[in-house]
């Protein structure tokens, strides 16, 4: 039994959906483990990690203005200072994740045939985003 | 430290809550580990993993009522081509979880006193739904 | 390779969240595993765990407002029997998570600047509540 972590760095591109399944599939495909457990984490409050379907690009807007409705701007919130778009931003994190796992096998991740990896992000501007890898296995 | 793994493939029951527990504590009693964290996973985009009450069947019942409110069909989605109920399935999707993680002591999940293990199916018709379950310990 | 777990037991202090981040960071030091992962367990059905920003106590008021919102006490439920607050908290425990993983490096939760680890108690009165912990790591 053996473990391995990396911390990326990703370039964001703003408010929503950014794939990132090829990138953690290629890390874990070298990593030297073929069976175990795969964690990734998010060190921010502003942008969550989400298994979603990856087939039709609609499924991403249509989540994004889910969100958007649910949480929206300027609902009284008393958290203002950072910006109209930081306490959605924290709410939308409440209600995603900040770590997923996903199986290995082979060394190769066990998502399903319509499931991809998305680094979520919920402020509007891009930002520099961490992504902490951890796999454990054989 | 050892590990084992397995995929459970369950006959689904359309849209609502469908209690797995059993199964999952069956399989870790068996698995030769006494002490470590099971994981489970569900490869789904329309279907997710929740620990919940199940003392009292109407709990799922206002639950699905709740996400029924929340995320309603036909509310201006563009995704619409896999029909009407596909994209709330993908926002209650995202609402909860694909993952679950369970410490276990003594070859015996460490749920509290109320907690179920539920399959979570978000599409009205019934689907087989994998389950893949993975356990790390001594 | 190996584990450390534990059970604490919180004195709560009713609806809303309970930064517990030293506790499980104090945990974590004296556990005697350097690098590896933390998994945090709720064994509850009405108060669960959230990692948010810890800076500004007006993100915490703001997403009390906002889970009040989302969902609120006398919506038509059922499930009544144990009070008005009971079904709300069972919902606001299916839009958050009874676990959590976050890495740790030497010794380390590798929690991002802004991020706090909170018990989020979903009943108005206050309870004693249960968190399991487990270490994994070299």
């Amino acid at each position: 039994m053996k473990q391995a972590m990396t911390r990326l760095s990703i370039p964001g591109r703003g408010r929503g959906l950014q794939e990132i399944t090829a990138t953690l599939s290629n890390w874990v495909a070298g990593a030297g483990i073929g069976d175990g457990m795969l964690t990734a984490f998010i060190p921010h409050t502003s942008a969550t990690l989400l298994i979603q379907e990856n087939a039709d690009p609609d499924v991403a807007h249509d989540l994004e203005a889910f969100f958007d409705r649910v949480a929206p701007e300027g609902a009284g919130y008393r958290h203002e200072n950072e910006g109209p778009d930081d306490m959605p931003a924290h709410i939308r994190s409440a209600l995603t994740q900040s770590d997923i796992q996903i199986p290995v096998m082979q060394g190769r991740l066990q998502l399903g045939t319509w499931q991809g990896v998305f680094l979520f992000e919920h402020r509007i501007e891009p930002r520099r985003r961490d992504v902490v890898l951890h796999l454990l296995g054989t």
